[in-house]
């Protein structure tokens, strides 16, 4: 699979969150040229200076995360919902328009927005976050149909259970009642590698992924099946 | 099918718009005691009062709705996104703590959210509303499964192609193109009335459909399947 | 809703089995003259039969039913699929071929399809069944498309977690693992009541939903939100 | 990505039919072992004889195919419905049967289904074949969670819009309305290439996929989203 990216350049958000390490690892393996960035996207003007700052790229890899609050649907506050929507809601269709306009300028490319299950699937305790993940996974159904005829595919991959340090943390992991949790709900059995979910990115991202769009891959261990 | 709602309190918002009007007749028929709403939701204290002013209520209806932009995604701009975010998205959580804690106290009630199919399928030039929707689904399923067993079903019309003056106003359905398109890409070959979308409507709300929960129910003349 | 089916004549297959008892009682209440076939269905010849004895029908519901063998995978034999699609999966088209042109000649009508939500959601020792339900549930959808323009809606119910007699006796609920497993899985946190299905089957059946077409509803609990 | 199937055994049904000569090739040129049988496998008896005669193989890949008829719904056959089951439906139970134990008995394995996105989205005429692609994607789901633990995945590909000799034949393509048709009804604007549907489908038979379970993974141009 070494060839898969090469002479792509791909730009990969929040780079040290979620999927963001893995991806990096992976996809530079496959021979991609990483643009890793550190910026947090919250400010409304930070997308367009990430994308200005990467350059010309081939692939915009969303990967947008904040550790996901468990607060009880009633309890939820304003603040909570605003800093959820500021942190995985708004910066996407900013960092889609800084990057796919040059895209189309050089004959194409593809948007890949790392996307959770949780908006597919009803889960307690999670309805700021379902609901954020919600209007990703809907976006991406919406703008790839849109720049299909322009040559730009956006696909999202909406995973749960699957190994990162933002949502499933060691201390997290350690917990016999989440290995109890995992065997019971799972039908994979164990959480999907960081390296499975990222090599299938990797895959959503090279050429041969250019028959998809505007499509949503559940990567969840069976949890959800379509 | 006079008798189904009698003895319901039921709080439609917005109900001159999207489809306030066909659910206050309708739901009215079936013998529900309709609060409609017509305050604007934006304002962050706007749901509350709201939900205040109308006193003790067995049902909310959600409808929750603006004219749909149709700007090709990448020149959508901050102004657009945060206005139909401002209208669809950020009141809903708003309506539900302030209304659901009276219907638990009271031994149960129902939220009904008037979404959209959009949400569903991709649509061009419907990125924006699209992601909106696609917020109000996820939560409504999250919160959904929350909330059960409170007794308390949260449930959602996912709709398109239903006669609104809204989105589909007089001017609209009687351009030509508009009829081949619903002849081409809806199975059903004509709009959805109003009063059929209200009447399955009506039905969720009764204490028939005490049994699902967190569901999404298309009403979109086959445009979506499920 | 005394009158919601006034007039309507509505052929119930296997009227004794799976949802047949609360569905003759619910529509007869609705005001449908009924006409309960106890006829068995896997003879070719048996579904024609049926329909001619059944005369003119307003509604055909197609409820299927067989016990559901629960044998691993990898020891279904030849007879349990054979006997599994003998049952729930020929006899459809057959009704169907028997019942719609009779509909069509007098100005409409409707199929409504009693089936399992199985086919929506992967479960264990359920292959053969699964299977058999899913060809159920994608004819509906094909069929529905097609038969819209001559005014006649094919639907579905996928159903799971419903009290019956069928897949659910007193024996199974009884037991408190079934208990346990109920409070797991199921969002709802109990069956839902075999009334609250056949109500749903009502409202389907009637001139009020003459908008669904080719859909299928989940009706499951919670179990499957789309 | 040469190297992704090298020591994989890979037995593909029906090779000359359907997506086999393009799964051919591409799985070969990843270092696959290639059986590729060309028995009919209508006989109940011809899948058991096929595996055996294949010897031990890490990857089944269940390519069933046959001219899709386009029989009006209220037009098809007993000969037609038949015919359709005997070659799509009921050899699949059979390979996974024959198939699966040596898998098992090695460590692990994969199988992959090429099944039908017509199982997903209601087409006309189409009543027969949806049907009996809706049957294998039920059993996939099913089969694929009740598999996991064994270490076997079980997962299909939901086509449509593939360029493939048995469904898009040369003088269909050359048809001006079938490239209006695309044009209209296929975000992607043109057929997925059968190269782009072989890919995704080594991608699934690879060890990188080892994370899917149970799962249907629409390839349709965006034709299905999900």
């Amino acid at each position: 699979m070494i060839e898969a990216l090469r002479g792509k350049r791909v730009l990969i958000t929040q780079a040290a969150d979620f999927m963001g390490p893995a991806l990096c690892e992976v996809l530079a393996e496959q021979g991609a040229e990483i643009v890793a960035s550190h910026a947090p996207l919250v400010d409304p003007d930070a997308a367009r200076a990430v994308v200005a700052q990467a350059g010309p790229i081939d692939v915009l890899v969303a990967n947008l995360a904040l550790p996901a609050p468990s607060t009880p649907a009633l309890a939820v506050d304003e603040a909570e919902w605003a800093q959820v929507f500021d942190s995985l809601v708004h910066p996407l269709p900013r960092l889609v328009r800084a990057a796919v306009p040059g895209m189309v300028s050089r004959g194409g490319g593809k948007v890949l927005v790392m996307g959770s299950a949780s908006a597919l699937r009803g889960m307690k305790r999670a309805s700021t976050y379902s609901a954020a993940r919600g209007a990703q996974l809907a976006y991406v159904q919406a703008v790839g149909v849109e720049l299909a005829p322009l040559k730009v595919q956006v696909n999202a991959i909406a995973q749960n259970f699957v190994d990162n340090p933002t949502y499933f943390p060691p201390e997290v992991q350690a917990h016999p009642r989440f290995q109890e949790r995992l065997a019971r709900e799972v039908p994979l059995g164990r959480l999907v590698a960081a390296r499975e979910d990222a090599l299938f990115a990797a895959y959503l991202c090279s050429d041969a992924a250019a028959c998809f769009v505007g499509q949503v891959f559940p990567v969840s261990g069976g949890w959800v099946a379509r």
